[in-house]
């Protein structure tokens, strides 16, 4: 029963590859946390990006890299990492559009002074197509970016938290900075209407960094 | 600025009380898990609820619930806790109806001698009201259920792993009977056809329990 249904669906027992994975991240991240906690994060990432991802070819690649974030974040939060740059998020729902936009752009306009993530409160399964041509057009590619779930661990490391339509999803700590930005959803859009989002957002983002230099 | 959003949104600050669920699951868990595991298990188990929950009046007594049901789950699959009876999963998309409707059902018919779990690809706000009004009929009461993401403790724990409409978004690991049930989604169906799905899902879990009797 359990070969038949595994060959047929074409999944994968990743056990080993995560277990690698795990070792890998627990080294990098010796004397932070406890070799437990790393590979409860890498296996909790795999899982959330399984649960969204529609092609799960390169999920283990992506889970290392999410986890490490993760882990990073959390590190920073916790004051074991040092951060010399502001840290800001971007959440919107899907993670697949505006929110992918905003922390692209911040990334270009600040030059490295700010640091930024991005997340969403219900990850799609892939980056907007049409948002990926938009932002290809200025020269950025984030055709190897995948969405992914909120997580606590990004908003304790943000000193700034930028939601966009994902109202009350997004846990409150204290001492940081919210704002809610209000843009249409370039979901299901036209290019010409999902440029018009991406002039918006960029508008916005120079304002940010403005603020924050 | 901050203030302002807050008050705006209706948002918390569950920090305080989150330390709180942290320390008391760190008292049941001593000696199995690291309190650094535990405060991970609460705060990320209460992110994950908050970004799809619809009311989150009662998001810290369901994220305490919920993240210690994950670190049972998480002690079984280590050996760490022992469990006497067959462990069960029922995965479906949004974990507020079949997979629901399938765990209270087993529950009932095994009379405690298998342990179920449920869980969705991507949870729901809430219960699906005809599921729970179907389900009452039969003296089930689901209506202080919640819906629930996968998460890898519990795919881990279980012995047998029964999905229901979604794909291959459930990790894989050797060891479990896997089985995928094709049932038609009660979602937005009326109570005639929702009975209808209960029926067949109640067949199903009697040959179940059957099965690992």
């Amino acid at each position: 029963m359990s070969e038949n249904y595994e060959s047929l669906l074409g999944l994968q027992d990743n056990t080993v590859l995560l277990q690698r994975i795990s070792t890998r991240l627990a080294d990098k991240y010796t004397g932070i946390f406890a070799a437990e906690t790393v590979e409860r994060y890498v296996f909790e990432s795999y899982t959330a990006l399984a649960r969204t991802a529609r092609i799960t070819t390169f999920l283990p690649a992506t889970t290392e890299h999410f986890a490490s974030d993760r882990l990073t974040a959390l590190a920073i939060s916790k004051g074991a990492l040092a951060s010399e740059v502001p840290e800001v998020l971007f959440v919107c729902v899907q993670n697949a559009g505006r929110s992918q936009m905003a922390a692209a752009l911040l990334a270009v306009e600040s030059r490295g002074r700010i640091h930024v993530r991005s997340a969403g409160s219900l990850p799609a399964a892939d980056l907007d197509s049409t948002v990926v041509a938009a932002m290809s057009e200025m020269g950025l590619d984030l055709s190897r970016n995948y969405p992914k779930p909120l997580t606590d661990d990004v908003v304790r490391a943000a000193d700034v938290v930028i939601t966009m339509g994902c109202g009350d999803s997004c846990p409150i700590y204290p001492g940081k900075r919210y704002e809610d930005w209000d843009l249409p959803d370039p979901a299901g859009q036209n290019l010409e209407t999902v440029r018009d989002i991406r002039d918006r957002i960029h508008d916005r983002v120079k304002t940010l960094v403005h603020s924050l230099s």
